[in-house]
C-alpha cells in the first residue's frame, strides 16, 4: 500500500515550544504506529529547497509559515492541518477543495485556567492593588466571593466552555453568548449575541473568547464597554479586533471597570507608542496565557494523528474550518 | 428569665466593613430572634462612656478596640467572640478563666479563592508580565498547565483546606504541612512541620496560611526559600513573621522565583522606606485579601450567633482560642 506523503513545515522563527521538528515527532508518533507506519514525511523550515516535500505533499501540517504561493507550492494539497487555532491569516492560501482545520480545543485547559485566574484576580481589586504599590500607597479594597458574580463569556466553543466549566467550580453565574441561543457543554445559559447590549450590564467579568471574523469584528465597542457595570472586569483571549482598545483604555482611565487582563493584540508586538503599555488596571501578556509550553507540540500531534486516523478511514475531519466564515 | 448581658465594641477607626453597628446588628439579628430575644444588648465605640456596657457585660463580641485595662474595665466578662481570626494582640487583654473565641473560618472562602487566583497567575508568570510592562518589554513565557502542579501548603486549618480543596478542583496535587501529620478535610496529605526541608523542594507553590505563634514565627527563612525551585512561587496570607521578607526579596532580585502575593506584613501600612514596594514579580495586596466587603459583618454574625447557642444551650464553644498557644 503507497504511503500517504505527509508534509510537516516548521517556522524556525518561531518559538521552540511550536517547533514540530523531526525530533519532536518522532517523539510523539510513537504513540501512534499504527498510523505513523503509513506516513511517508517530510519536513521543512524556512528554506526555499525544503519545498520539495511540499511539492508532492497530499497532508501538510504546519504552524505560522511564509505561505505565499502555496496553491502552486503544493498542487497536490488536500487537507491543511493549522496547529493554531487563529488560522486567519492562512484562510487566503488556501486552494478551493483543499479541507482546512484548526488546533481549536489544545488551548481549552489553560484557557480556563487563565481566565479563572485573571476573573479572581479582577475580583480581589489585584489591578488596583498593583497600581497602588506602584505609587507606595496602602489603599485598601474589602470584595465579595466570585461565588456571587457572573461571567458573561463572548464565545462558546471548546475555550468558553473551558472558562464556563472553572467558574461553575467556584460557584459563578455564567451566562455564554454565540451566533445561536442554546445550551453547550458546561455552559447552559448560552444566549443570542443579538442580547449582547441586554446581558453586558449583568457582567462582574466579560471573557472574550471569540475568534477574529467578520462578525466578531468591532464587537465590544465603546457604546458596549460603557453598558458594562463600573465595577466590571475584562479578560481579552481571543482576537484583539473584537473590542476597541483605545475605548477601553479611555475607561480605565476614567477610573471604571476594576481592570483587563489582554493577552492579544492588533498590532503584536505592541509598539512602544501605545497607551496600553501605561493604562491603568491593564494587565498585558504577550499572546501566550493559552500556550501550553511543555505540551504544544505533544497536544497538538494528539489532535493531528486523531485526525489523520479520520482521514484515513475516510470519516469527516474534526474541526474543520468554514473559510468563508474564518473559524 | 434575666437577659443575658452582651457588649458589643467596634472601633469606629476601622473600616466600614468590620463595624458592627446597632443597625448592622439589628438587620442580622431578625434571622435570630429565638437567641437575640434572650440579649441585653450595649454597643460602644471609642467613648469612655460606653464602657459603662463593658462594665456590666458577661460576653462581649469586638474588633480590634483598645483593649487596655480590659480586665478591670469588664470585671464580668466570661466569653470574648473577636471578629477576627489572628486575635494576637487581644489575648494578653484576656483575664485567666474568660474564653476567648475567634472568627477562624469566616475567611476561608475568600482565601481558597485569593490564593487559588495567585497561584494561577504565578503559573502563568504574570508577575513577569507586569514587570516587563512596566519597561514595554514584549517578553513571552509558555507555561504548562496548573494542573500538573504541587501546591505545598502551610498550615491545616479550615483556611488551609479552602485552598487545598479549590487546588483539588483543578486537578493540582497538594501537599499540607501541620504540627502533627495526618489527613485533614480537603487535605489527604498532611504532613508534620518536622518534613519541612523535604517538601519545600516539591513546591511548585508555597501557600503560607499560618497564624501568628511562637512555633511558626521564623519557619520560612533564608534557608527555606533557598529550597524552594528557582520557578516556585508563593502566596502569603497567614502572619508576615512567618517568613524573612529580607531574604525573599533577595531571591526575587537574583531573578528567582515565579513570584510571590503578599496580603500581610510586618509593620502595616508598610513603610515608605521598605524593599518590598519595588521588589520585582512581587505583589503586594494590603492585609485585606481575605476579608469579604459586603458581607463581613453577616459572617461574623453567623459565626457569633451560632456560638451564642451553644454558650446558653451550655455546650462548649467553637474556636475556642488556646491562649497559650495563640490560635
Amino acid at each position: 500500500m503507497a504511503k500517504l506523503r505527509l508534509h510537516i513545515q516548521e517556522d524556525e522563527g518561531h518559538d521552540e515550544i511550536y517547533r514540530i521538528t523531526p525530533a519532536a515527532y518522532a517523539r510523539e508518533a510513537v504513540r501512534f504506529t499504527e498510523i505513523a507506519d503509513r506516513l511517508d514525511v517530510s519536513f521543512g523550515a524556512n528554506d526555499e529547497r525544503d519545498d520539495i516535500g511540499l511539492a508532492t505533499a497530499e497532508v501538510l501540517l504546519c504552524g505560522y509559515f511564509n505561505n505565499k504561493g502555496l496553491q502552486t507550492r503544493a498542487p497536490k494539497l488536500r487537507w491543511v492541518q493549522s496547529i493554531f487555532a487563529g488560522v486567519d491569516k492562512l484562510v487566503p492560501a488556501i486552494a478551493p477543495g483543499v479541507t482546512l482545520t484548526n488546533s481549536s480545543g489544545i488551548h481549552a485547559q489553560k484557557a480556563g485556567e487563565y481566565a479563572l485566574g485573571a476573573m479572581l484576580m479582577l475580583n480581589s481589586a489585584v489591578p488596583h492593588f498593583i497600581e497602588a504599590q506602584r505609587n507606595k500607597e496602602w489603599s485598601q479594597r474589602f470584595t465579595p466571593s466570585i461565588s456571587r458574580r457572573t461571567a458573561v463569556i463572548l464565545g462558546a466553543g471548546r475555550l468558553a466552555q473551558a472558562v464556563a466549566k472553572n467558574a461553575a467550580l467556584l460557584g459563578m453565574s455564567v451566562i455564554g453568548m454565540a451566533r445561536t441561543a442554546g445550551p453547550r457543554p458546561d455552559m447552559p445559559d448560552c444566549r443570542g449575541i443579538d442580547e449582547l447590549r441586554d446581558v453586558l450590564p449583568l457582567a462582574d467579568f466579560l471573557v472574550m473568547m471569540v475568534p477574529n471574523t467578520p462578525e466578531t469584528r468591532g464587537l465590544i465597542g465603546r457604546y458596549e464597554l460603557g453598558l458594562l457595570p463600573a465595577h466590571a472586569g475584562i479578560v481579552s483571549l481571543g482576537r484583539a479586533s473584537v473590542m476597541d482598545h483605545d475605548a477601553l483604555v479611555d475607561r480605565l482611565e476614567a477610573g471604571e471597570l476594576s481592570g483587563a487582563f489582554l493577552d492579544v493584540f492588533e498590532q503584536e508586538p505592541v509598539p512602544a507608542s501605545s497607551r496600553l503599555w501605561g493604562a491603568p488596571r491593564l494587565i498585558m501578556s504577550p499572546h501566550c496565557a493559552l500556550d501550553d509550553g511543555p505540551d504544544y507540540v505533544r497536544l497538538s500531534l494528539d489532535l493531528f494523528f486523531a485526525n489523520m486516523r479520520r482521514y484515513l478511514d475516510g470519516e469527516s475531519l474534526d474541526n474543520v474550518v468554514d473559510t468563508g466564515r474564518g473559524y
